[in-house]
């Protein structure tokens, strides 16, 4: 061999995330607790109120130095629905049957989705969206229609996912299902992670900020008994008599995660969160044996629209030809655009839709012409490929159908108005918005189970920390990484308190 | 809450890979060594034989009654080059630089490729083909041309993966790398493995065959210091002063592993593997702290060649749209074919080119037609969709080429002598096979990894029980998994018996 490997170095950090402490080496107990819950967001606020409403003696370790989490920042919309359908969905003529819920939540989940986890939510989401009504946070009740990628009004119900498009609508009847907290603006997630905190925190739960979780402690079996904090500068060993939960958020932040485990998520020059997803939760979780499950996939929107009439536009790739139905979840159609060979992808749109995508007003137009054999050439694409494409797209909109891609009728219409652009959604270009959808694996009470499929005893994970509901890329929904937090959260904090 | 989650319980098996074993627990050694190789395959043979040449202590157990691993039911084909080209590759003319083979796998590893390992195997592979004649391996010699999935002759070289083909022949000055051993018939695999274990045993590796490692043992610090393994039933406590090397294979035959961690795979009936990859390595290492990397990629081939004359054909989707340049690799074809919109894909072929194919004869003939539209008609696709399609690839094949997909001149040709044909490559008619290609993080050293990239002490990790070479399904060549397995299953065995 010419090359001489050298191997890495042996000493790790004193505690990492990584390497569990042995309870033989903790030199006492600074807090004693029944239920430790790392990291205080969507899943960990809930995990935290429903403890305590158990009974059970509960403290919270959020490494921020405000509580609310990367859910703070979000829209604040929950995905739920199914039982018939939410108050608000019945209130505004939106019948949604649970079986509808479940189909379109498996479809969602994609090939790995989880038949157990999406029965109990799709069961249990209606009464959810009443649960979190009842913890105080407001929703308005209204309904807001059309096409959005977060509403700025402060309406209730909105289509926030695929549901109304091909294929998840030949499959499932539609229903639009993102609940959104009362708010004007974007960011309606600040109200409902002020309300859920505030609730856990008058229940009782002990809430400790800049406190950043090291290391997980186990005892003889791999059990977890309690974990590593270190607050003010001062590592406090935190024993957590029924469960220690792991709420702290995914990976998006960690480049180096990101590199390891979701490359794919790099070409997302955007992340969606607060600044704490830094995988942590995941590697404590991974220390004492968790597996992990669809680290790979990830959310990644490119928000081409509002205005919801650039819809009406067609994606064509560097054959010119389209690759998606662009009614699909602007998450959906971001996958899609992604994967183009040698990542080019252009949106096609003619006079009348014309509109500068709100979301990103810089977006290059890459090609404007009187006729679309002009946009073809501008664009260097092969002779006849484009035009063929948009002829085809037109002839059959004007017929009111799309045989090809099933984009639903109501945004049929044919590219006729010159003057003609292609807005370029080529790598470079586009920014896309990511955030990561694998984490550990957890049975729906938020046990988080080992290599063999067996719960490691004492640990318990919700949230971006687990693998929950958005486990695909290509199925996600607004308002679904929240509706899963936060529900999952819940029965994380109960089967732990109930231990 | 309607829906009470009952916990799992909480009594795993006495030892399974899932849980480590504590060295405190550990009642006596029954077997003391250097390096513990669990697996007697590709990766564990060469790492068998690299520890004992060291000077290492050596104790191979093997779970099968004979040695060989799935490498010895494979077509025994190693994918080396690079350095000028090895001495075969030079003989016949092929040139083959280093930076071309770096380039080449660098593209096949996809987003997630590990540049420092492509670089050490760039600089090494063909010295490493020279090691492995070394060691006994019969290569005849001669170069045999053409597209073939395995060699049924006893050649040594060929072309055996996508480095002809768009995009890959762009980037990098293709070459044909597949060394293959000498043998008449499917199955060289048996050759290579019959000379590396003889090879191992001769240098006097200690070889246990019947012998099932059930659980890491660790010290204090989670230090691997030893192996729990079951021979002729009883359970035998091994120390292993310096390491224990995972060389245990993938999880394709463990349908759990699969559902839980490659779900994609289930796509695909059958199996590559001598039937022992059942994880068990994999989940000893994650049993530790390892962190797994690329779970959900998997090799799937859809051999619809020999006769290399269908590779003439042109696939098509549900939309009568071409999605692939069919010269790529089989591999990279099969995983175009299985993801398309409604499992749905065809091979046109004509007259002049049709013939069944040689590993799939009775494949479904969906449509028999005199023209194109007949055909377009009887699969049920969209009016003129099909027609255009090859109306405009025969125009490009009659000019000598294809600036939608690129696929290379010397497989164009129109499609235009009646009558015609559709074979079905359906979910249902299609027979795709597969292996699991994620695993343990590791250096290229072989050492594991933890989830914040630390080396777990006294762990290696070689061939499909890591993550090598081959960590992306679109981008795998034949002879790939032979290469890192060999490879760096040396590179292990060195790190563990220099420590």
């Amino acid at each position: 061999m010419s090359t001489t490997l050298s191997p890495a170095t042996d000493t790790p950090p004193r505690h990492s995330p990584a390497r569990p402490c042995r309870v033989e080496d903790v030199p006492q107990w600074d807090i004693e607790t029944d239920v430790a819950v790392i990291g205080f967001g969507a899943a960990g606020s809930c995990a935290a109120i429903e403890a305590r409403t158990a009974g059970a003696d509960v403290h919270v370790f959020e490494v921020a130095a405000a509580p609310g989490g990367s859910a703070s920042w979000s829209g604040g919309e929950v995905y739920v629905g199914g039982s018939g359908g939410t108050r608000v969905q019945r209130e505004h003529g939106f019948e949604d049957s649970t079986e509808d819920l479940y189909t379109y939540l498996m479809m969602a989940g994609g090939p790995g989705a989880d038949a157990e986890r999406v029965r109990v939510y799709a069961e249990n989401a209606a009464t959810h969206f009443d649960w979190l009504e009842a913890q105080g946070v407001p929703f308005k009740g209204t309904y807001l229609p059309g096409k959005w990628i977060e509403p700025t009004t402060d309406d209730t119900l909105l289509w926030s996912g695929s549901e109304a498009a091909w294929p998840f609508s030949t499959r499932a009847k539609p229903a639009p299902r993102g609940h959104t907290a009362q708010f004007k603006g974007w960011g309606g997630g600040k109200v409902l992670m002020e309300k859920l905190c505030a609730r856990a925190e008058a229940l009782g739960a002990v809430v400790h900020c800049n406190a950043r979780a090291l290391s997980l402690i186990v005892d003889k079996t791999n059990r977890v008994v309690g974990v590593i904090v270190r607050i003010d500068g001062a590592e406090r060993f935190v024993r957590a008599r029924k469960g220690v939960l792991l709420c702290a958020g995914g990976f998006i932040v960690n480049r180096d995660m990101v590199a390891r485990f979701a490359p794919g998520a790099l070409a997302c020059s955007e992340v969606v969160s607060g600044g704490n997803d830094d995988g942590s939760g995941i590697r404590m979780g991974m220390s004492v044996g968790g597996a992990t499950i669809h680290m790979d996939q990830f959310f990644a929107t490119i928000p081409f629209f509002p205005p919801e009439s650039l819809v009406k536009g067609i994606f064509v790739n560097a054959r010119g030809e389209r690759f998606i139905n662009e009614d699909a979840y602007h998450g959906r159609v971001g996958h899609y655009v992604l994967r183009q060979p040698e990542g080019k992808a252009w949106l096609l749109v003619d006079n009348e839709i014309f509109g500068r995508p709100v979301i990103q007003p810089d977006i290059e137009v890459a090609a404007v012409g009187e006729s679309w054999s002009e946009i073809e050439r501008e664009l260097g694409l092969p002779a006849d490929s484009l035009v063929h494409t948009v002829t085809t797209f037109n002839r059959h909109a004007t017929e009111g159908r799309d045989p090809l891609f099933h984009k639903a009728t109501n945004w049929l219409r044919p590219l006729t108005e010159a003057p003609f652009a292609a807005l370029s959604y080529c790598i470079g270009d586009l920014k896309a918005h990511a955030f990561t959808m694998g984490g550990l694996h957890t049975l729906p009470s938020g046990e988080v189970l080992d290599a063999d499929g067996q719960p490691i005893a004492g640990l318990y994970a919700a949230g971006r920390s687990a693998c929950g509901l958005p486990r695909w890329g290509e199925g996600y929904s607004s308002g679904m990484s929240l509706g899963d937090s936060t529900f999952f959260g819940r029965q994380a904090g109960l089967a732990a308190a109930r231990r």
